[in-house]
């Protein structure tokens, strides 16, 4: 076994506080990783929160992971000691169903979906078809942690050009954009719209920019039409009528990051005929749709769901090979309550990252 | 001038009366037909009652039209005297944008959208962007009426094989669930599931079965379970949890046929990944969607509006070649406020169908 140390919650209402735990050493197909950096996600206020009425406590959030490669099992090709690795939200799936055959994890339809990198199976045993836990483990603990191990499939290259802890971000808020506008074919000269600039939505802009489209950001936050300026887009505040009505019908996509109960309404006339708004922020119930406004040009309303191994992977050397990054903010672990409720204030601009060097100061304790 | 009779609606709580009233003579392109048969549609009774906040009075409701021609405009070249002809929810379009270049009409993006049979035009001069009427009516009557006046190529030609009163409700309810199986790509071996089995929904079930997809009904009726297999499809419950559980991720496309609004979020389940859920019945605000369902499978939900004439007259065409037609009740214009309570009492199998002959007993009066 492996002695670890990291921040949980005890319960819904808890602040995160240190935690030693113990993790299995690596098996023949896994790699165990210490952990350099760890971005800071909404979903892990949520999760930490219970705000999705299915956390199992203790919680280690963290899925945004960055480390280096510290030991590996006897059967793994794929990495070696000392290379700089990163892992997503995902560390393991049923690798049966169709999803899975054909490289799309994150859509897994085994008995207990795809293994989180924290709090355990995406569909609990209690909730399996079958009432068997696959994975033989009711909790993950995730990268607000000392160390990881984890199979060598679920492990990512960080390329070169990337630095660490910018990678971070890519592994979740990264992906979960990329994806949709990938799978919506988002191309050159495509007019994209952005709703929400956070940690999802910096990223959103950055990755349809370096895709050749034309950016635009809806946002209610007056300061952030100057950043959108900056990241290279056009900002729009969402409730201005009259900025809205000459934008409609012209998008090819829009991607929506906010990442709770939102009123599409606004946004679907603004799509071309045929095309697609994706919500990608909001985990939950919706605010009723106007089907009128749906039928009329036959436009659709889809969600998506972070994205593959090789996605994620993909997104990763994309990033490096345009030179793009998320804007960070680097802070200690022992600052994490606070950037949770900034996160929640919108104040971060636009992802925190955790120095998980900063674990040492508990580990001396 | 030609001297027509129909029957209105005055104001949004009367009851359609006799109304006569004069149609301009055909013009070059136009063609001049005698009413034979008229469907009664869910939307006739919404547009009657200004259920959608946007009805101009009279109101002649009624776009399942079929007659016979009478007389030709000069230049018609597609229709002669005596021809069996069909008539649905549009009369012109634009022609010049982009979708009416493409034979997209009822996606019509011209200042006044595409013209209605009735109440038309769909976009009035003071909401059209340049604030102009392109059509120069501010409200045209439907086939509740004696005679009807047609540009040629909003005409369409009654194939052998279907009776005029049959072929009537094809015009609205066949094309409107025809164009999104066609345009979702439902093909032989698919799973079909339609929400709600009316005027819509019964030509949806024969539609999909003639397409060669296994057809499966949701409804609320118990009565309808029984007409679902007499149909050639399964009926369930929509309420039975039971019976949806084992239906989770097993349909290709499903279609929602019900007319107001309802709850989609039991069906998002039922769908396989990447697949849409498509509402044609409800042109208002729906029930909101649980993001989370849609996000999981990367599922969607769109809107289709009736269909383009070249679908209407392949869908026309489609029926006669699989030997299927809608099950009408063939009724008299003076039963008419009779047949709008049952319609929405759930009470006819499966469409009303008015014999226009009847209006010559208001002529004698």
């Amino acid at each position: 076994m492996i002695k670890a140390i990291g921040y949980a919650a005890k319960h819904s209402f808890s602040r995160l506080k240190p935690f030693e735990f113990e993790r299995a050493d690596a098996a023949a197909d896994e790699v165990e990783i210490e952990v350099l950096f760890c971005g800071v996600c909404h979903s892990d206020i949520h999760q930490v929160k219970n705000e999705w009425s299915n956390t199992v406590y203790p919680c280690v959030p963290g899925h945004e992971v960055v480390g280096r490669v510290t030991r590996i099992g006897a059967s793994v090709t794929s990495h070696a000691i000392g290379d700089l690795v990163g892992v997503g939200c995902m560390i393991d799936s049923c690798r049966h169903c169709s999803p899975c055959q054909t490289g799309k994890e994150n859509y897994c339809e085994g008995p207990n979906s795809w293994l989180a990198t924290y709090n355990g199976p995406m569909v609990p045993a209690a909730k399996a078809p079958d009432g068997h836990n696959h994975y033989g483990r009711d909790n993950t603990f995730g990268g607000f942690s000392s160390v990881l191990v984890v199979k060598q499939d679920f492990v990512l290259r960080i390329p070169d050009g990337l630095s660490p802890e910018a990678a971070a971000p890519i592994l979740c808020a990264g992906v979960t954009t990329y994806s949709p506008l990938k799978h919506w074919g988002v191309t050159s000269g495509d007019k994209v719209g952005v709703i929400g600039m956070g940690g999802l939505g910096h990223m959103a802009v950055k990755l349809a920019l370096a895709m050749g489209a034309e950016v635009t950001v809806f946002t209610s936050t007056k300061e952030k039409l100057q950043e959108a300026l900056e990241l290279g887009a056009t900002g729009v505040i969402e409730t201005d009528a009259n900025a809205l009505k000459p934008l409609q019908n012209s998008f090819d996509f829009i991607l929506s990051t906010i990442p709770q109960k939102h009123d599409l309404n606004p946004f679907i006339p603004l799509l071309k005929r045929d095309r697609t708004l994706c919500v990608v922020g909001a985990l939950e119930p919706m605010a009723g749709l106007d089907n009128q406004q749906l039928a009329f040009h036959r436009k659709s309303v889809a969600g998506s769901l972070i994205g593959s191994i090789a996605d994620t992977q993909e997104v990763l050397d994309f990033c490096a090979a345009h030179t793009i990054a998320p804007d960070i903010e680097v802070i200690r672990i022992q600052d994490i309550n606070d950037a949770f409720r900034k996160v929640e204030n919108a104040e971060v601009r636009f992802r925190y990252v955790i120095d998980m060097s900063s674990l040492k100061l508990e580990e001396a304790a």
